[in-house]
């Protein structure tokens, strides 16, 4: 592998120091870019483009082409694991994901099983491979899954839900069934993450969407836990490097001390967060991404750099933050919004580090 | 007007002793209910049987002749005030709220009037008035209204929203035109809770739906101060009697030192809250209102109860609670798994306070 000439996001995140704060956007390959929608339509559906690690490689790159981003993420789904698991995730169009046979039958929950990465979930490992080799060096690959409970919630709603009825009435009644269902995704995410390090992902992150739909005492029972086992069974070292690892629970921002305390690098921030008072909350168990509103790339380019600066500001001097979205960006961002975002969390955080701000 | 029976839901929200926690669910009125339906049926549309006082105050009691509930609560619309304004308000079948002319333009939010409760919103008052002589002083009435901001989402958006783009971008490009709209509909909320009061309310309560939705630092900016517009400028009392009024923000937890300081009697809190810690982060600024996920009503009588006990053995003994749902009750409620919460709130408070839980 060749040496890696950007390391910012990396040291930023093991809290090292810096030149500038690092950036990169979750969902930064996507829909708002034209060139990624015209790979989409070489590749057929959304899970041909994603089971293709030659398309999913050239995906993954499109942003780093146009914006100076200091990670590459990988292009995946966050819902590979279940599909692995037999599931057969599929994506109707214009709605959310979906399970041709979710959990509904007390059977089906015992006879879950953990995949085998490099089997079913080989095209993924396919896809780290190639894309670190196409990267050559320029800026980390992060690895992904989505954590125990998101999955949980798709596997047994069948897709997206807006009260979560299903799952909240199985946690309610049938806790043993849902922490079995829990347990098996953490055993299989901790494998198919490690799999991603192996593969030549430099860090990992886990996107735990819908976490923040529970309440506080069922999400540390039912997600932050089994979020916790996956931590502790990460390979933490590749090739000698240390790997990164990144919690993020959106609508979690309450419970931030908790999630900073199971062994994390790094706590993802959504938006609601005042990232000041989270730097003072965390002190100096974690780092932390995050934590713009994709909606404020709305704004016009001058607003765009005023909000990126006062995010910059209120966490104020030092290492410690990877400047992100708190959550995916928007298919209809204007993608030059993009390059003014970036431009502004580069210049600021260079000139406020400087003094000079 | 007759003298009140129980007033044990005032009490708990002026912190002033009680014998038991009271108990009332927000949308007690609505459609789990067979009755309710039924009503619905003869009205016509669901506008219909809010502009019918006598069907509006029918509805009403329905959920109190079932469940033994502290608190009766107006049958009506957050957004009856935007309607006033001549938005249109509407119902499409199996969707959300819409408005039939959404503010688009710079000069439609010029345009916006406040409007005189007594005239286009009559048939609010005279359904306040109607349901006060029906209940007879057995509970008191709660009137209420959407809040600024969530009022604003809808009159800008123009019915639900998953993203609030546009609200989000006016917001960040045109703040002078949202504070135009957010001042407006201050003024307008004032007069109509008011006015409300004036016709029999014995509480009021303001919900913020959408103000979660907002940075931490949008959120003060953009509903929390508007909020305190109206607290400071409500009638606080009425025929020899104090009025307390609640503010919730759904959502808003991280924030909730800062509703407490607006001057409210009473911070609503949804199911993400640690109610425990909230009481120790509010003092004795104001009471509590909540905190049970309306989905914990899908689980069995006896998990309904425990889930009840834990909520009123976190906030620990003494005054100051009203138990609530974090949310509307969902329209798939069981409606016996109701008489099963109410029960377990008024037994279990009573035995802790009397020291024998």
């Amino acid at each position: 592998m060749s040496k890696l000439k950007n390391d910012t996001f990396l040291r930023a995140l093991l809290r090292q120091p810096t030149e500038y704060t690092p950036i990169w956007l979750m969902r930064q390959a996507g829909r708002y870019l034209p060139e990624y929608c015209e790979t989409r339509r070489r590749a057929g559906s959304f899970m041909d483009l994603c089971r293709n690690p030659h398309l999913a490689c050239e995906v993954t790159l499109q942003p780093l082409a146009r914006f100076d981003l200091d990670a590459a993420i990988l292009f995946s789904d966050i819902l590979t694991v279940p599909d692995a698991m037999g599931l057969g995730l599929y994506f109707a169009e214009g709605e959310g994901p979906k399970f041709e046979r979710p959990l509904r039958e007390e059977w089906e929950i015992r006879n879950l099983t953990v995949p085998d990465p490099g089997a079913e979930l080989r095209y993924v490992l396919d896809a780290v491979s190639e894309i670190r080799r196409a990267l050559a060096g320029s800026v980390p690959l992060i690895g992904f899954s989505g954590s125990p409970f998101t999955l949980a919630c798709y596997m047994v709603e069948g897709g997206a839900s807006e009260d979560f009825r299903i799952i909240k009435t199985l946690l309610h009644d049938r806790p043993d069934l849902l922490h079995h269902v829990l347990a098996t995704n953490a055993s299989a995410v901790t494998a198919y993450l490690n799999a991603q390090i192996e593969a030549g992902a430099q860090a990992v992150m886990i996107f735990d969407t819908w976490g923040g739909v529970l309440s506080h005492r069922t999400y540390k029972e039912f997600s932050l836990a089994y979020m916790k086992r996956i931590v502790d069974g990460l390979r933490r070292e590749h090739d000698g490097a240390r790997i990164p690892c990144i919690v993020f629970t959106k609508g979690g921002g309450q419970w931030l001390e908790d999630i900073a305390a199971i062994g994390c690098d790094a706590a993802g921030l959504d938006w609601t967060v005042d990232i000041d008072a989270a730097r003072r909350r965390v002190g100096d168990k974690v780092a932390l991404q995050g934590n713009l509103d994709p909606m404020a790339l709305f704004a016009s380019p001058e607003k765009i750099a005023a909000e990126a600066r006062a995010i910059l500001d209120a966490y104020g001097p030092g290492s410690g933050h990877v400047f992100n979205l708190g959550h995916g960006i928007s298919q209809h961002t204007p993608p030059d919004h993009v390059t003014a975002l970036v431009t502004a969390v580069h210049e600021h955080s260079r000139k406020r580090d400087s003094g000079a701000a």
